[in-house]
């Protein structure tokens, strides 16, 4: 029996089932390891798949799903699999409703900020699930809606659209549910190479499993206190460096890559300028380290300084050292890093370095423009030109991700906190992050945080990862007021 | 004789000439208060004026000045100037070459940024000069390039669009040097009347003229040690305020309103815009002094409030509290009101209301073509349409703007200065305010700022000062390339 003609709540049901069975999957492992979680995960998926699975059957099966629909769909579904993921962290009694909220949403936007001070206290489901849940945010924001989605109907580019990171990137396939299903494919491939790797490095299942989970989707979350530096094999840290480096990778290009086409790399321009950032932020920061002599041999501070300068610009946040009691430099450098982040395509946050390199291109079209007035001169990013429309479009989102920046500190500070650690809390929240500077660097948590300033990071986290628009847009009058008047 | 038909040296001669008169006024002042400084002011006149007429009349005057010109006559003005009205304060011993530039082109740039200590230790001569190249850098930016320049066969609007602070305000004659002798006539009679108020609350001839000086270019270089803080009568704090709004309001508006349209204030978007920014920021420092108990009673706090975020708002800089040690909040919207700045057609620094409130614009137009991906979308400010192309222009700018505040803290950060500081810093110049955050704070100076960090932010000055695009357009490689080949 159907009680209403209403695609959202159908599709996200869906999604909350899944979780649901995500999290079972989390009691399983639980109960492997003899944990006193399994029956918080157990009840946690029955919850979450009976109240998916009911919402589902009462709601119809859409038809084509309209633009605005879908744009609800997206924000729901994160939305939804953010609160009850968030169940078993409050019914195993190690957080508090809102506590779990901001872990469970800080997992599905592979942020990484904890309230958790001592992660390895923690039973092992508790820890499954915490890192399953930034993979599963991973999935969804390269697949899922591209592979799920269209198999329920919707078969909307506009969606693929709001819901890939990142300015549209060339489509691979024709057919979107082709496209997602590639992408997939590498996801789970790399994901599944790095903890192979980690196990010959000499992690335990769980800690090789765990910490692929948290990498694949630049999440950062980890079952060890001291992060991945719990580890100090260089090998762990040097494979750690590759792999957060690749998650901020398009994932058009390593499918191209894995096709044997390595000579794309190079020609793709993004590709030069993401790289070219990491490598200008690294020399800094190696440099300023050096200078001030924060490790005793060369080899370590090259690691250290490569460690955060990847970690912190694909936006993963692991990490093996506390940069906060670093040269200032290399903390501002940080904060820009975190800023840009990711290609677009990639699992990683922040404006996308396709954005970023579009704007540089245009201010240097502009200043042309200023020389010759009246020559028309037109924009172009690997090679095809870039339209007004879509460039006011780029511009825009950036001043809007800064003025959410903004806004974050603002609300941060007005709750008491510094200015550094205001800022630091808020570029990481929208950046998708997870550690940021002083009170909340990577040595420290989000536990300390007032309440209204964890309600204001989750918002922040929510609107950074589904791209500003895709949430912005459904608090424009307009959305609401069609959609009534057109489904009466 | 003429040995190169070069028009830039020949404009800028006239200029560095008519500083060197300017300091010969000073000199005079500096006479009649029986001060040491008359000598260092007179042998500085005269090396600008023989310097300038030399280059004047060894160089040709030019017929049509090309856009390229005329770019380069902004900057070198502006260089020229700073250069020539340092001597004073380096030959009378009471600055290093490198700190007396700083305080010029601080106060060219009308930012206020002092290296100074204790001002009231310094002759009067020297304090009336390091005034009147404030009011002289605010005559600059809102009429001597309109009016100076077209008498010397420079009639080309190009050069006004650039030198005009702000993107393109409505014309209001049709003839440049008309408008710029009526603006002209408006920034003098604010001047006047201000001076003419501050006697009337008791201040004397030197402190009302040289306050007034500092005000009305939005500068805030105070002889007092203390700045205008120096007067605790509210009266004076109040008169203050009001020519502080005034000096940030589009001069054009204050022409027609002189002229009895007052309706036309609250008809203008961009004032509106405007005077509500600094209601919001006034609201919120205002309310978070009040919660802090920062001041004992209703009317200090609201005064000490009001008075601060007008004066940072405009970019000013006058200061009659430490707003350093006011509750965290306050401070960020400070640094903010530090990007906003005044209204296009101000005296006022910063990104410029006007930009701003086009972009909020343009940020509502993508939602709503989100919305409705189909439709053809304008957005219009003042009833008109801004087309894609100049939207483009105005958010690239403040891109740029952010980009090279960023650049700045970098810069600073590097040489150890803490980011607090070095964020004040950067913000406080590119912005032309003056005072910033922390060590830099309005009731510090920059003297202990090293000496590559004194050079970044005279940088930063001329770049906000002079509109961005017109200082960085000399490093577009095709300004010299082309300007080369077409000269042969």
């Amino acid at each position: 029996m159907v009680i209403a003609r209403n695609a959202p709540p159908h599709i996200v049901g869906l999604i909350v089932a899944a979780v649901g069975v995500a999290m079972g999957l989390s009691g399983v492992v639980g109960l492997l390891y003899g944990g006193p979680d399994a029956t918080a995960l157990f009840v946690s998926a029955a919850i979450a798949i009976v109240s998916g699975l009911v919402t589902n059957r009462l709601t119809a099966r859409p038809g084509d799903l309209t633009i605005r629909e879908s744009y609800l769909i997206v924000t729901l579904a994160w939305l939804g699999a953010a609160v009850f993921g968030a169940l078993p962290y409050w019914l195993a009694g190690f957080a508090s409703p809102l506590d779990a909220f901001f872990e469970s949403i800080s997992g599905f936007t592979t942020t990484g900020s904890s309230i958790f001070q001592d992660p390895e206290s923690l039973p092992h489901g508790i820890l499954f699930w915490r890192d399953l849940s930034q993979w599963l945010g991973g999935l969804g924001i390269i697949v899922l809606v591209v592979a799920i989605l269209p198999f329920l109907g919707v078969g909307g580019m506009q969606l693929f659209r709001a819901e890939v990171p990142g300015p549209t990137p060339d489509r691979l396939q024709p057919r979107i549910s082709q496209t997602a299903k590639i992408l997939w494919t590498v996801y789970v491939g790399l994901t599944a190479a790095q903890a192979v790797l980690f196990l010959l490095g000499g992690l335990s299942l769980f800690d090789a499993v765990t910490h692929a989970f948290g990498c694949m989707p630049t999440g950062g979350f980890s079952p060890r206190t001291a992060s991945i530096g719990h580890f100090q094999s260089p090998y762990v840290q040097y494979v750690t460096i590759l792999f957060m480096y690749l998650a901020g990778v398009n994932f058009a290009l390593h499918y191209r890559a894995l096709r044997g086409r390595l000579g794309l790399f190079l020609k793709d321009e993004e590709w030069r300028f993401y790289t070219a950032v990491l490598a200008v932020g690294l020399a800094i920061v190696f440099g300023a380290n050096l200078v001030a002599g924060t490790y005793s041999d060369l080899e370590a501070t090259f690691r250290a300084s490569a460690f955060q300068v990847v970690s912190i610009g694909t936006t993963t946040g692991f990490a093996t050292a506390d940069y906060v009691s670093w040269p200032v430099v290399t903390q501002i450098v940080l904060l820009i890093l975190m800023f840009i982040g990711g290609m677009a395509g990639s699992t990683g946050g922040g404006m996308k370095t396709l954005r970023l390199w579009a704007a540089l291109k245009q201010g240097f079209v502009e200043l042309r423009k200023h020389l010759h007035p009246r020559a028309v001169i037109v924009t172009r990013v690997g090679g095809k030109v870039v339209h007004e429309g879509i460039m006011l479009n780029i511009q825009a989102f950036m001043l809007l991700f800064v003025a959410s920046f903004i806004v974050g500190v603002v609300l941060l500070t007005s709750l008491g906190v510094d200015l550094v650690t205001a800022a630091g809390a808020s570029a990481a929240a929208i950046g998708n992050i997870g550690p940021g500077l002083a009170r909340v660097g990577p040595v420290e948590n989000y536990a300390w945080v007032p309440a209204p300033g964890k309600l204001i990071l989750t918002a922040l986290m929510l609107l950074g990862r589904l791209e500003i628009y895709t949430v912005l847009v459904l608090f424009h009058p307009e959305f609401w007021q069609r959609t009534r008047s057109r489904r009466g």
